[in-house]
C-alpha cells in the first residue's frame, strides 16, 4: 500500500451531479427508467469513466453492469459493491445512483492511492430495481442471485408498450465494449449503500445506518359488508354499519400493534365506502392493511391480530368480513460479517451509526441469498424518496462513501 | 250523520294501483318527478275523480293541488290532509302517493256516508316534495307556509335542463278546471299520512306511528391533514397519520353517542384517503358526519362532542383537523293537539300505535309553521324507500286510511 486511500469529495459530488443530468426533470429529479435511452446513457457514462481509469467493464445477460478493479489474487471471488442506476418516472437523483457512484468512487480512491488489495472489487449497477417501467422490480439482482431467470421476462411489455426482450437486447448492444457473461458469477460478499428513504437517521442526527435486515411485508384487503340504510330513519339497533366496523377495527389495530412493538409497521392507506352518500349508512366498506416486521413470526402474529380485530368489529356491527392476503414477502436478515465490517469502519472513522431495518426492498435482499450481504443507509431530507424533491446533503454523501471505502478495504484484504 | 263513514278497502287499493301506473317503471316503481308530464297526468286523474264526486278543485300559484269537501260552516278554516304525488326518478309507488290517496279516500268515505262535518276538509297534493328534478325539495309546502316564495325559483333549471317557470306554468295550465289562488290560505290543522321509510314499525310489528316531530340534522365535513410517508420506512413516532386519526375519531363518536341516547343518529357515509396507495401513509383523509336528533340542544351537544373527538384524535396523531358545517336544519316538533287526535283515533279503532320521530323531512314540517300539524306513519318492508322495491302491505294501507279518517272526523267536527 503506497498511500492511504481516501474519498475525493469534489469528484464524488461532481459525479452525482453529472449523472443527475441524465434524464433530469424540470423539478430537479430524474426520469431514468430501466432499459430506456436515459438508462443506457447513464450506463455508457459509467463504463467510459471506468475504462478511462483502466478498470475492466463487463455485463451479464440481465444487463447488470460490472466494473472490476483487480486484486492480488484474481482467483478469489470478488467483493461486490454498488446499487442501481434506474429511477422512478418522477424519481430523485440519489435513489440507486448514490450507491452506484459511491462504489465507483471507492474504486477510484483505490486506484488513486495505488493500493494493492487481496481480492478484486467489482462495482455493480443492477438492472431495473425500481420496477416502474417493467415489472417486477429487482430484476437484475433476482437474475444474479438465481431467484428468477431473464428468460421469464422476455415477453413482458413496458408501460410505454415496448417488449422487454427488445429493450434488453438494445441495452446490451449499446455497450459493445462490455463483454456479456452469464448471470450469477461467484462473489465473496455484497455491500450496498443507499439513501434511507425514511426519516429516522435525519431526525436522530445519525449519519450512518447499518442495515441488519429487510422487513417482511404482508398486504391485506379487508371488506366489511353490512346493509345500506337511511341515516335519519335507522336506529342503532337496526344498523349493520360497515363504516363503524371498519373504524373500530382500524382504531384497534393502530392502538394494539405499533405502540407495543417499535419494529412493527401498520398502515391503512386506502379506504372506500359504498354507496358513499352523506345520508346513507354504507352497505360496504373496504380498506387495505400494509403490515411489516423484520421477524417472520412477529409478522404472522400481527396478521392474526388484524384478522381477530376485523372479525370482532364486524361481528359487533352485524357485518360480514372478507379478508384476503394480497402480498406476502418474508423478512430478510443481512450477514453479521458484513454489518460488523460496516460498524468497524464507522468506529475507525469516528462516525456515529445505528443498526436499523430497511422498510423497503433492495437488490441486497436478493444478493444476500448467494453471498453475505448488508447495506449502509445515509439520511435523506424529511425521509422523502421516490420523489423529485429527494435530497441528500453533500456531507452525508461524502460520509457514506468514506464508510463504504473502509468496509471495502476490510472485506477485500 | 246518516251512516258511520268507513274506508272502502277495494277502492283505496285500486286507487294506489291506478296512480302507480302513471310513470310506472319496469322494476315496479315509479318515475313521476315534479312538474313532469307524468306528474301532470297524476294531478289530472286526481282532479277528475274529485270533480266526478262533486268536490271543489283548485290549485295555488305553486301548483299545490287542493280538493275541498265542504263543511257546515264554510267560514271556518278547513282541515288539511294529504301529502304529495311527485316521486324520485327511481322511486316507489307509496312515498307521497299513499298519503295523498288515503286523504282522498277519507273524502270519498265521508261523501259515501253523506256525513255533515263542521268545517271543510281539503286534500292537498304538494308540489315537488322530492326535490330530485328541481331543487330544493318541499317547494309546495314552503310556498304554502311562507317559508319561501315561488318567485325565488322561477329561474331554476331541472336536471333535464328545463326552466322551472315554464314547467310550473305548463302544469298550472294543464288543469284549467282548477282555479288558481294565491298560496297560503288559512287552515285549521294539517295531517299527513306517509310511509315510515325506516324499519322500526315493521320490526316492532306496530301498524301506526304517531309522528311527534322531525329530527334536526347537521352535516359535517371533516378533513384530517397529516404527512404522506412510506408505509415501510416510517416508524410510529414519525407518523402523522390522518387515517389512524379518522378511525379513532369515528370509533369514538360511534361508541360515545348513539349507545347512550336512543334518539340520536350518527352516520359516516363517505370517506376518502389521499393519495390512496396501499403502501403510503395517507397525507389527508376526509369524511362526512350526518348527525340527527329531535332536540336542538341535544343535537348541538352531539356536534360539540364530534368536534372534540375529532380534535383529540387529530392531536394524538399529529394531524390538523378542519371541520365544516354543511347542513344545519333545526328539529321540528309537531302539534300535540294533532298527535293526540291520532292517538285517540288509534285507540278508538283498537289499533296499536307508538310515538316516533321522523328521520326524514316532510311537507308537514313546513306546514307546521302556520297550523298545528302532525303525521301518521305506516310500516314499509325492510324500511326501504326512495327505491323501486318500496312496499307497503294492503293491510297497512287500509289501517292507515282508517286512522286518518278517524282523525279527520275528530278535527273537522
Amino acid at each position: 500500500m503506497k498511500n492511504e486511500p481516501a474519498v475525493n469529495p469534489d469528484r464524488l459530488l461532481q459525479s452525482v451531479s453529472d449523472f443527475a443530468a441524465i434524464g433530469a426533470t424540470p423539478a430537479g429529479g430524474v426520469n431514468r427508467q430501466a432499459l430506456s435511452a436515459e438508462d443506457r446513457a447513464a450506463r455508457r457514462l459509467l463504463a467510459e469513466r471506468a475504462l478511462a481509469r483502466g478498470f475492466t467493464v463487463f455485463q451479464d445477460e440481465a444487463a447488470n453492469l460490472f466494473i472490476r478493479h483487480e486484486g492480488r489474487d484474481a482467483a478469489q471471488p470478488p467483493l461486490l459493491i454498488g446499487s442501481h442506476l434506474d429511477s422512478q418516472p418522477t424519481g430523485g437523483r440519489f435513489d440507486g445512483a448514490l450507491g452506484t457512484l459511491s462504489a465507483f468512487e471507492v474504486l477510484e480512491a483505490l486506484a488513486d492511492a495505488d493500493v494493492e488489495i487481496e481480492r478484486a472489487i467489482e462495482v455493480v449497477a443492477f438492472t431495473n430495481e425500481e420496477g416502474s417501467r417493467f415489472s417486477p422490480g429487482c430484476m437484475g439482482s433476482m437474475a444474479f442471485s438465481g431467484a428468477a431467470n431473464v428468460a421469464d421476462w422476455q415477453a413482458a411489455r413496458s408501460t410505454d408498450d415496448v417488449l422487454f426482450a427488445d429493450e434488453l437486447r438494445a441495452t446490451l448492444d449499446a455497450l459493445p465494449e462490455a463483454e456479456i457473461r452469464p448471470a450469477g458469477h461467484p462473489i465473496s460478499a455484497f455491500v450496498e449503500l443507499h439513501i434511507e428513504q425514511g426519516p429516522v437517521l435525519e431526525r436522530e442526527n445519525v449519519p450512518i445506518g447499518i442495515v441488519t435486515g429487510v422487513q417482511g411485508t404482508k398486504w391485506l384487503e379487508v371488506a366489511f359488508s353490512g346493509e345500506a340504510a337511511h341515516a335519519g330513519t335507522t336506529p342503532l339497533e337496526f344498523r349493520k354499519d360497515p363504516m363503524a366496523a371498519a373504524a373500530a377495527a382500524i382504531a384497534r389495530i393502530q392502538d394494539g400493534i405499533m405502540p407495543s412493538d417499535p419494529a412493527a409497521r401498520l398502515t391503512v392507506g386506502r379506504i372506500s365506502a359504498e354507496p358513499g352518500s352523506v345520508n346513507v349508512i354504507p352497505g360496504r366498506v373496504s380498506f387495505t392493511v400494509d403490515m411489516r416486521h423484520p421477524d417472520a413470526e412477529a409478522l404472522a402474529a400481527i396478521e392474526r391480530r388484524v384478522h381477530e380485530e376485523c372479525l370482532a368489529a364486524a361481528k359487533r356491527w352485524g357485518c360480514e368480513a372478507a379478508i384476503a392476503l394480497r402480498v406476502d414477502m418474508p423478512p430478510g436478515r443481512f450477514a453479521t460479517a458484513v454489518t460488523a465490517a460496516i460498524a468497524e469502519s464507522c468506529a475507525a472513522l469516528g462516525i456515529a451509526s445505528r443498526p436499523m431495518v430497511s422498510g423497503a426492498f433492495h437488490d441486497a435482499l436478493f444478493v444476500n441469498r448467494v453471498a453475505p450481504s448488508a447495506m449502509i443507509f445515509v439520511p435523506c431530507r424529511n425521509g422523502v424518496s421516490h420523489n423529485e424533491a429527494e435530497f441528500v446533503s453533500d456531507e452525508h454523501i461524502v460520509t457514506g462513501a468514506r464508510v463504504l471505502l473502509g468496509v471495502a478495504l476490510q472485506l477485500a484484504s
